[in-house]
Formats: C-alpha cells, structure tokens, sequence
C-alpha cells in the first residue's frame, strides 16, 4: 500500500472504532445476552457478536476482495495467508466485559500476502487506541511511539494469563519470581496495550490469531519479539502459547522455558 | 463526629488529595530516587516520601492531638487504637508507580477508639476517588455506593497476591480456579477499589495497616467482609494476610482456606 492508501485506510478503520465504541458504551448497561463457548470462562455475549456483524460488513464495503477472519465467526474460512486477510477481536477479555464491564479491547488487523499492514487495538473504557504498521508507525492516540526501552525480565512487571501460572505451564512461575512481579489483567490487548506503553516488559498467553494479529504487527514495527512460547516464528493463522517481550526479557524468559 | 464535623473532613481531606494528587503529577515524569526496603520487590521512592511528609503536615495541622500511623515513617510510633489515629499510605503499589507510572493509590483512614470513621482511596491516574464511611455513606467521585451485589466466588473474578499465588498459601491456587478468574493488579488501593465497583467478588493479600485502614471502613458500611484469611476479626494494628470479599464469596473462600 502506498502512504496515501496506509493514511485513508487508518482514516477509515479509526472511525469504525470510534462509531463501535459508541455502540458498545450506549449498550454498556443493559443485561447481556451471555453464552459459553469452550468452557465455563470462554464467553461470548450478544455485543460480542454485533460488533463482529459490525465490523464485517464495514469490511466488506471498503475491502470487497479481502478475506475475513473473526473471532465469532461472521466473517469467513481462512486456511492460508494469501492476499488481504483482515483479522478481527470484536471484544477481547469477554469475561472482563461482563464482570466488570472495564478492561477490553477491540482489535483489528490487516495482513497482505502474511504480511502485517495495520493493527488497531482499543482500550474501549478508557478511550485508549494504539494503531499503525511498519510503513505508518505506531502511535498511542495522538503520541507516536518510537521505541520500548529494552527491560531485562529482572528488571520488569510481566503480564501473563492465569492458567498458564496455575499450571506452571513452560516454568511460569520461575518466570514470574524472576521478575519484579506479574500482572494479570484478562485480556490480551490490554495487556499487550500495556507491553507497547512500556508498563510490562512482556506478555505470555495461549492466543489465537485475533488475539495477537495486532499486537504481533507494533512489536515487529517496534522491535520486540513475539514468537511462540519455544521462540519459534509466529503465522498469522496459528493458535498458541505466545511470548511477546522486550529483546533482553525475550532472551531471559526462552533461557527459563528451556531449562 | 456529628454529620457537621464529618462533612468538613470529608471536605477538608479531599482536598489534601487533589493537591497531593497535583505535587504527585508534576513530578511523575521526574527521574525517581528509587530504594528498597524489606526486598527487591519493596520500594520507597523520594515522592512516597515527599507525600507522606505532605499528608503529616496536613493531619497536624488539622487534628494537632491525633495520632499518626504512616508507611515511611514520618508519623508517630503507634502501639495502641486509643483515641484518634489516621492511617496514611502516601503511595499504594509503589512497585507499580515506578514501573507503570499508573495503577497506584494514595490511602488516607481515620480510626477513633478502633472504629472506622472515614476512609479515601484515590485511583492517582484515573482521577477516581472512594471516600466516606459508616455515618457519611461510601462515595465513588459523586456517585453514592449503596450495596455491592453479593455474588458467590464461582460467579465472579478475585483479585489476587502474585506471591501468595506462587506460594499457594492458604489454597491460593485452588481459590483461584474456583473463581472464573484470578487477576493480579499490584495495588491493594486498586484492587479495593474494584472490589467495591463490582469488578472483582474480592481480593486477598498480605496487608499492613496502611494497606487495609481505609478498605476496612468501606468493607463495614456496604456489607461486605473483612477478616484475616482464616476468618478471624482484622485489629487495626494488624499485620496479616488479608480477605476482603462478599458474603457469599467469604464463606466460599473460607471453606477452601480450611481445606
């Protein structure tokens, strides 16, 4: 995409989220239409899935030759990365979202030929959007940012998911003890949100392509590193354990995974 | 305290943290004068102090006869609950403000022969404010909290002490299952805050006085539970660690302590 292109298509996707966060704040209190999907704590509620309708058709109207690929499954099957894929996380931390009604995000993405272009995550709460690609740059609302200070694990908080802790999955918990602390905060773009801010020097979690698609596109513009949790590359279309982390904290936490 | 003395301090107090709030502000993006105390993850900076010593000045002024019980020291040796005592953590979660710059707390209570008066906890970052206590009512900013539904721990997400889930003190970890979710915030000023918002069913850590003093008054006014892990009455002077949940939650948690 040529630079007037890249600017038209953030011009665009930006208003989409503005015009979704509206949606979902009017409907923000009223009593939610709540299913289980894998288990008990995998949820998906009615505002889940409007927003993904949203999002699709909007899609469709600026992108008519794109692949979708949606959490809620409105968009379509995707089995390779050819051409333009779209990635979309109507509302990521659904379980935040129904008990707290605070701490998710909305996450879109767009791939050319498993390339990322764009990514879009927005901390609907507390109107927070951090959004661009490597050609563009990555800014925080207005503030563009330009690098992440590379924190050694030791010398940094790391957000990980729960039950990779509970379960001392890959060593988490020398993982955790070998850093200032752990953060868990239940969604995968507030958390990344948090890493790109420099708040975490990484983030650990099993994700699934719409939970990392965007997140995966401002650590390659940014200079970190997200790979599995082995340190192997990350496609686009894989469902994994993924490490995002500072270069210094990526290396320290590999050395752990692999003891 | 009649409703007149309660509404001027309410008043009065309120404004020390708007003022704190702005001293705390200005210098937040200052390079910090960082030393640990107990450990590497127990830290003091040169503005916990700073604030602290703001707030004795303040109490000092406003109640020369009170007690005054505060983290860093600058208050007095408190080794009974005879009489007036205010309790001062100038920075809650201070790993987090040296780290995040975001996500702590400062903590005021004032105690009169052991019973809670009047308790304030403000999110620094998100401007918001909980304050008030048994005869003065709980407020969020301008909102009156009137009950915290009572939701069972199965029901709802608890927050959580990083150490004491690594440890699995007291059953941590199965606590944590039970629940639909463990998060960990890093600030008892911010996880108390979410308890009393309805975001978490409860918190559980190991706290000191400054820690619990002004959560402990709201617990008491909105119904909810405040005790020792094991369910014992919490002392004020107290060091221990500490569940604060819902009625419900309590119980369910109590049972899985004694397991």
């Amino acid at each position: 995409m040529n630079s007037d292109e890249l600017k038209d298509t953030v011009k665009v996707v930006r208003n989409w989220l503005v015009e979704a966060r509206d949606n979902v704040l009017r409907k923000i209190d009223s009593r939610l239409k709540v299913d289980t999907k894998s288990g008990r704590s995998d949820l998906v509620t009615n505002i889940d899935r409007a927003n993904e309708q949203f999002f699709v058709s909007k899609i469709r109207q600026f992108d008519p030759e794109a692949k979708i690929l949606g959490e809620e499954g409105f968009g379509d099957q995707v089995d390779n990365i050819d051409g333009r894929i779209w990635i979309v996380d109507p509302i990521d931390g659904t379980m935040n979202f129904v008990k707290q009604r605070n701490h998710f995000a909305m996450m879109i993405s767009l791939y050319i030929d498993g390339q990322g272009v764009l990514g879009f995550i927005m901390d609907v709460i507390n109107n927070e959007l951090l959004y661009g690609g490597p050609e563009y740059g990555v800014y925080l609302n207005s503030t563009k940012i330009d690098e992440v200070k590379n924190t050694n694990l030791s010398d940094g908080l790391i957000g990980l998911s729960g039950p990779l802790v509970i379960n001392d999955n890959f060593h988490m918990q020398d993982i955790a003890q070998t850093s200032l602390g752990m953060r868990i905060y239940g969604s995968a773009g507030i958390d990344m949100i948090s890493v790109f801010k420099g708040e975490l020097i990484g983030y650990i979690s099993y994700l699934k392509p719409w939970d990392f698609g965007a997140g995966k596109i401002f650590a390659e513009t940014l200079g970190l590193k997200m790979t599995t949790i082995d340190g192997q590359q990350l496609g686009v279309l894989s469902s994994k354990p993924v490490l995002l982390a500072t270069e210094n904290a990526h290396r320290d936490i590999l050395t752990i995974v692999k003891k």
